[in-house]
């Protein structure tokens, strides 16, 4: 699989950064946001990542379908810069349980999808919803298990699903989940779960071979599933923000090539040495 | 279901204090942690629920299973404690991922729950093993579902299952668990789940009826399995412990009356004002 560097990874750092360090240590694949593409205008990122020669492997991220208003209008425009940026996927936040009614969340996601999958298909852009690891269950992904989001996807043509290692890695069903999905596997990603979590757990990431995941094991399941995309890094850490991006594209890159080899066996809160 | 308060959601009285206020509000059971009723005296204490008429619905903790040493030792002392204090049943928490090895480290716990078993009977005491939410995979529970903890007892006789709303609400499959279950549902604890999260993952417990979780929903599939034992509330809480004991537990008698019915609908973090 090829690399991509997904732009959460090097938050502080602008899109030509971004694209730059790329193109320096021959990074192929860039996954964007919404707010920053549209801080830099969507034309222009879309001309920007276009001329470096990268693919979009994912545009970040619409959803969030469980409330009173499914937030149809937004996920529709998510579909457009989707579009005009060439991503291989939008990736879809199932959004918070409401009204502790979990079977109704869950409901109101598959309703959703259903409205947004024509929209999609006639703009040529497949939505790929992403299973939440259950620490977020309440307030953003009522999805809790890949198996569960496939059957949400299932009745849509052109829609599928991220498996992304920090939110399934846990599953006990993972494995035969993983081979299920097969063809719908629209965007993998990589990250660590490390230990003791921060204040703020939704930046409990890890680079990939800092923490407790099998992401050899994984990345082998993904691959036998016939999965031929690019293998995403998207961490959220705030020791990492502080890197310049040169360094952590550089440092992904070793990390890449190792097949996502541990860094030290049983070490975690590795992060690479600022330069 | 007969009320039950656990001595962590009062972790800051004694166990007298906790007795006492049990007393006066009409509570018949209480779960006990190893290291307080160690500090008590084991046997003082045993007397002591035993004069003031209390069952001791749950002893926590034993387990952690899934390191080099899987620690049996002090699991039979443990059973030694529960036996002692006649407790409903030990409470065993699997232990976190070792090595990266998901598979390895849940084989662990099955192995040791064998080891465990004989003893257990032959001391009259029930082992209850806690499937625990995927938050805590990484370092303190590799059994995630209560289908995967039903799995592991399933070949030990007197071996049962914890069902915590907090570990297990968010389960796609939580209905037909429960229902399999069935009278493998040795204890019942209960507490919400909150947002926005502490720092410290840990204490993101509400009192019931204050989250995001379907206690009422939750009390009925549990009831239907054919449990007839107490319902344990087990808080882990910093504005709880800064309450006095006596008012904390008339909170929860309040709350128990209802049936756990939300608080405020939709409201979160709502906690009793110290009087």
């Amino acid at each position: 699989m090829k690399l991509s560097v997904n732009q959460a990874t090097v938050k502080r750092a602008s899109l030509p950064e971004l694209v730059d360090a790329c193109a320096r240590h021959g990074v192929e694949g860039v996954g964007l946001w919404r707010e920053p593409v549209r801080e830099h205008g969507l034309d222009r990122a879309a001309a920007l990542v276009e001329r470096a020669g990268l693919t979009v492997s994912s545009l970040c991220r619409g959803g969030f379908f469980t409330g009173e208003d499914p937030r149809l209008d937004d996920n529709r425009r998510a579909v457009d810069e989707a579009a005009a940026l060439g991503a291989r996927c939008l990736v879809l936040v199932p959004g918070g349980v409401s009204g502790r009614d979990l079977a109704g969340s869950r409901a109101r996601v598959g309703e959703a999808l259903g409205a947004l999958a024509p929209y999609a298909a006639d703009a040529g852009v497949r939505l790929a919803l992403e299973p939440m690891h259950p620490v977020f269950c309440a307030d953003r992904g009522v999805v809790s298990t890949l198996a569960q989001a496939l059957e949400l996807v299932g009745p849509h043509d052109g829609v599928g699903v991220v498996v992304d290692a920090l939110h399934v890695w846990w599953d006990p069903a993972l494995e035969a989940s993983v081979a299920a999905a097969g063809a719908d596997v629209l965007s993998y990603q990589v990250c660590d779960w490390t230990t003791p979590l921060p204040a703020d757990v939704l930046l409990g990431r890890g680079l990939p071979g800092d923490g407790h995941i099998d992401l050899v094991g994984l990345t082998s399941l993904v691959r036998a599933a016939g999965y031929t995309g690019f293998v995403e890094v998207e961490v959220f850490n705030e020791a990492v923000w502080e890197l310049p991006a040169d360094h952590v594209v550089a440092e992904l890159v070793k990390r890449h090539a190792t097949g996502w080899e541990p860094v030290v066996d049983g070490g975690h809160d590795r992060l690479p040495a600022t330069p």
